[in-house]
């Protein structure tokens, strides 16, 4: 979607490490409008594009895919993809109809370059589950690759949605992460159930002055189911949207626990 | 789906012809539970497989992908694709859902198989229109090619339903040829409107014993909708389904007007 950061620029470098010698890395910047509820903030994105091609020529990128929105949708588009399982929880809960808009615009984007590898963000974890389970589903022969998420030097997750905050908010943040981070912490901790963990995690998050918290789950990290107990065999991440007035922040972290 | 006939035959020789030199004819056939209704003929569709091989090797195809419900469909499978517009009309209105498992086995075997051509029956028209509204909406790398009907020297279209017909059935059918021919002959004739046509095509329908007319419309041949007057400027198809016991045999021709 554009209005590029550092963590962008590993998402390229991790891509130009993974083509093949005489392949091609492409950036695609679009501003998905189908993945935009009514209310969102459609208009209000960041759309920085001079300085996105900069980035990109920095990095040597071959192909930078910058289609307009009717080069990307017939004005009676009709057709969709979606995904009815992943898609509902957690971000879908608040924004209905935005993992189909990303379905839809992530398989149109695979059709369009046909890329042999594609690396996703993991800052958006869900958006990376779903993707991965429709690549799945409709066998779609594109290998996904998920890079860590890249943060500020206060823990704050680097995000396109960060510059909309106000010095007030963006100073209140990183105790997003930290919050996390302590959770993690005490999921390892002997005897520590889910609820507790996760109520003290809330509890942290609802401390945040100009906050409000949307959502805190400690799931799955492949089905985003919310865990029962931490003696599951599955990998488990902490899950976070935090709301400064109209910009929405999210975060997620894995948890690892001692063997 | 497999239990091919001669309709079948001509569709792998029209790829023949349509492959490069070096190229390859693919045939799938995959009985594809998702676009059959819970109270749909799944478990009775004919699936005579070795005399689909038969006729595959007959035509020198140089893949035949017949692949199991499990290697295509996940037991947790929730990713789809779905086309809102095309698909809610006609056969849509009695099979909700159908078109819905049509374009995801579609865009599987696309993904799948990768052809750079794939040939359709138009007696499946709107089928054909759907794939195509897929295609053109989801910008998927593949040439659609439609095929005429292939008939019985009676009129009756070639049907793998065909062979499920009770002999009376069977005697009825080329009936539904006959009345759509002298719907299109009257859509030519001075001064007939649309809706003159399509009563008296209703009637002849209505008229045809041990059967029930499930939908009988004259519509543009791209968007479906049904004609308002023969001095729209588009293609023009009579579009029909009939049911004879729970037998549904569907048909359609195309209106040609004199200059």
């Amino acid at each position: 979607m554009g209005a590029l950061h550092d963590g962008h620029r590993t998402l390229i470098r991790k891509a130009r490490r993974l083509a093949n010698p005489n392949g091609s890395v492409v950036v695609s910047i679009f501003v998905n409008p189908t993945q935009f509820g009514p209310k969102e903030d459609l208009s209000n994105y960041p759309r920085p594009f001079d300085q996105d091609l900069l980035l990109c020529r920095q990095e040597g990128v071959d192909l930078l895919f910058h289609p307009s929105t009717s080069g990307m949708y017939a004005a009676d588009t009709s057709a969709m993809v979606r995904e009815d399982s992943l898609s509902k929880v957690l971000c879908g809960t608040s924004r209905p109809g935005h993992f189909d808009g990303v379905c839809t615009v992530v398989s149109m984007l695979f059709n369009i370059i046909g890329p042999e590898v594609a690396v996703f963000g993991e800052k958006d974890w869900q958006q990376l589950a779903v993707v991965r389970r429709m690549v799945r589903d409709l066998q779609i022969p594109v290998k996904i690759v998920g890079h860590p998420t890249v943060r500020e030097a206060d823990g704050l997750a680097m995000s396109s949605r960060n510059r909309l905050l106000t010095p007030e908010a963006r100073r209140m943040a990183p105790r997003i992460f930290q919050a996390m981070s302590a959770a993690a912490l005490e999921c390892g901790a002997q005897g520590r159930g889910v609820t507790r963990v996760r109520d003290s995690l809330i509890k942290s998050l609802k401390a945040i002055p100009s906050a409000d918290l949307d959502y805190a789950e400690i799931v799955d990290e492949e089905t985003l189911a919310p865990l029962k107990s931490f003696n599951q065999k599955c990998k488990v991440r902490i899950m976070v949207a935090v709301r400064f007035g109209s910009v929405r922040l999210i975060d997620n972290l894995p948890v690892k626990f001692p063997r």
